[in-house]
């Protein structure tokens, strides 16, 4: 029988505990929310939903095509300029997702003959970008520049670092100042997902790479997702003018995706000027992070000291770690919850994500209820 | 120097004459528009543009978070449960875009030690899902469902055969009947990629495997684009519920992608639902081609006879294409112009879409147009 081997996968994950299961939001959504990745609250903001209702009616429900044949407007360009400059490149190109960006900046960067070298903690669109480009993948230690030292000095030939700054499953940084520098000792290329930091770190919520003095720089290539701080959906790569050039001529997802939906263009464009206007922010997402690491330390519970928006805190088990989450959205409180296959290391936690809209009482209130829940 | 070596591919692609730049459009762009997905003309629609701007408003401007942590509202299951009914399948499972949903589907159901047999024409993301997936491809003849069997026939294990229903280059169609008798001779699970059939062919604009009598069969599993006759972004995986629940627990481009934003669902459902009340418009967009065809003919041009709405036209060269097109747009008509690398046989050709909404008068104007401009 045809797909008959998915009933033998669907039985075996039903006996390990690790069947997922979609839980749709209504539109009230009761819950505190501290699950999702809208890190500066704006996806909700009136600017926002404007700009994406306004933008629908402008340029239309969809962008008709993809972007080298209907699908770029003027809104499309004057997103990719405002990304640009705002955080610091030269040039942006705008995807349909961060996904697709970034299977773009690593299939389109790392060619044939190339070698990549990744980190293994790396975002799975960052790992099928590897997968997917022509050139040899060397998986390396986690945030570790000299292991990327040590990979680029056995290749002749162009090669690029892959990381993420802000690490999605424990919210960690990587050391970005020593990875850059690994890189120039060997002209090799940097290739930073600035997902979980756009918004939330730098000045004004530039992100990890302006924080580290690395935008604008000819060796580095930022993508971002317009989907986490930004509220919306949608990817970019920022870069020198010519390797965006290059993505435009030669990435397959660029190439043959549609255009990014007018709406998503809209609502992103208006969050960026919010932000641009109101960057404090960014560093109230952090001082949220702060404090609700701080608190949970307090009350016993162990948490990773955050570099950004994401406070991981380690569960006992995959089983632990589902009963801990859905006794928090018991109590009204949604919290993620990753457990294998989706973290890298085999280790479940709950993941917070610390809103710069959440009040004092808020955080305590989550705070209560993850210790009383605790298994 | 980091990136060296994109300046000398740049200089390449200038030197063959194929380097690729952006046309952004403007609001009131003056084009007749031929070159786009938008079939049934429904992306301006004031009933899509309401429902991508509604949807905003109610559910923000981005879904927040991975469909299984916060991204998926009421309106994604809302939208998955009509485009699942309409179609003819048990259900449906909606992503970011078409391509992440063609990623998913061949990753997904075409695992370790399977085999993929892929249609030698299929679109990218079909091919990139290939490269993804954990079994093995083999590339078969295009259209040619004695090639799928005789790939199956040599195989022990799972397998899947995987193709496009109608070709996004030249508008033909694949032999559905023939292709999925081949699959059931050898128990081998077939996936559509139905992105150019769905609003247009089948009753109503069900799409091709509705036409084809294969909806709602436990081997069969179909891809749909949001972004074409829908007018919106997105796109979606249907079929037998055991299937889409193997995708929601174990396709990479679900598990970590984050929701399609809610104003790019809103659209999608209002367009799907005026399809359902206007069933017309899919009859109608056949039309459309078969007329552009017959005029095309009928001006002494080599046009591809078209089985759904697209309409290829050859070119000499892939620089003569490309003044041709040019041409056409100088006087005021947006074609398509498809060339290498963009295009499996190398033969570079404008591609025509016949939107429903042409009036015969346009129709004669675009004939027109591209017979005068013709190399
Ligand atoms: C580090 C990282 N990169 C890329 C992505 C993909 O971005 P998007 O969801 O906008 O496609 C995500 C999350 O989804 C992420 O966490
Ligand atoms: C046949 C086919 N499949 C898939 C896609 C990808 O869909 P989307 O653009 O919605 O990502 C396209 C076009 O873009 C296509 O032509």
């Amino acid at each position: 029988m045809a797909f008959g081997w998915i009933v033998d996968q669907a039985e075996q994950r039903r006996r390990a505990g690790l069947v997922r299961t979609l839980r749709p939001r209504p539109a009230d959504w009761p819950l505190l929310d501290l699950a999702s990745n809208d890190y500066l609250g704006l996806a909700h903001h009136p600017e926002v939903t404007e700009g994406a209702a306004a933008a629908a009616r402008t340029w239309g429900g969809g962008s008709t095509g993809s972007r080298l044949v209907t699908g770029t407007t003027e809104l499309h360009t004057e997103l990719e300029r405002e990304l640009a400059a705002f955080c610091g490149f030269e040039a942006a190109l705008v995807f349909s997702s961060g996904y697709a960006a970034n299977l773009a900046a690593v299939t389109a960067l790392g060619p044939h003959g190339s070698l990549i070298v990744s980190d293994a903690g790396n975002h799975a669109s960052l790992i099928d970008g590897c997968r997917l480009a022509r050139g040899t993948t060397q998986v390396v230690g986690h945030a570790d520049p000299d292991a990327v030292r040590k990979a680029l000095v056995m290749h002749e030939g162009p090669a690029i670092a892959v990381s993420d700054t802000v690490f999605s499953v424990d919210g960690d940084a990587t050391p970005l100042t020593g990875l850059a520098e690994a890189c120039r000792e060997h002209g090799a290329g940097l290739v930073l997902d600035d997902a979980h930091g756009l918004g939330v770190l730098g000045d004004g919520g530039r992100g990890a790479p302006h924080a580290a003095g690395l935008a604008g720089a000819d060796d580095v290539v930022v993508t971002v997702t317009l989907s986490k701080s930004l509220g919306s959906q949608g990817g970019a790569v920022l870069g020198p003018a010519r390797v965006i050039d290059h993505l435009l001529n030669a990435a397959r997802t660029f190439i043959f995706d549609t255009g990014l939906a007018p709406a998503a263009a809209g609502a992103a464009l208006a969050a960026l000027r919010l932000l641009s206007r109101e960057p404090g922010r960014a560093a109230r997402a952090r001082e949220v992070a702060g404090e609700l690491h701080a608190r949970l330390t307090a009350a016993g519970l162990e948490a990773v000291r955050p570099d950004a928006a994401v406070v991981s805190v380690r569960a006992p088990s995959p089983e632990r770690a589902v009963r801990w989450a859905a006794d928090c959205r018991t109590a009204g409180l949604a919290v993620g919850c990753f457990r294998p296959p989706s973290v890298p290391d085999g280790i479940s936690r709950l993941r917070l994500t610390a809103r710069a809209d959440l009040s004092g009482a808020e955080i305590e209130r989550a705070v209560r209820v993850i210790g009383e829940a605790r298994p």
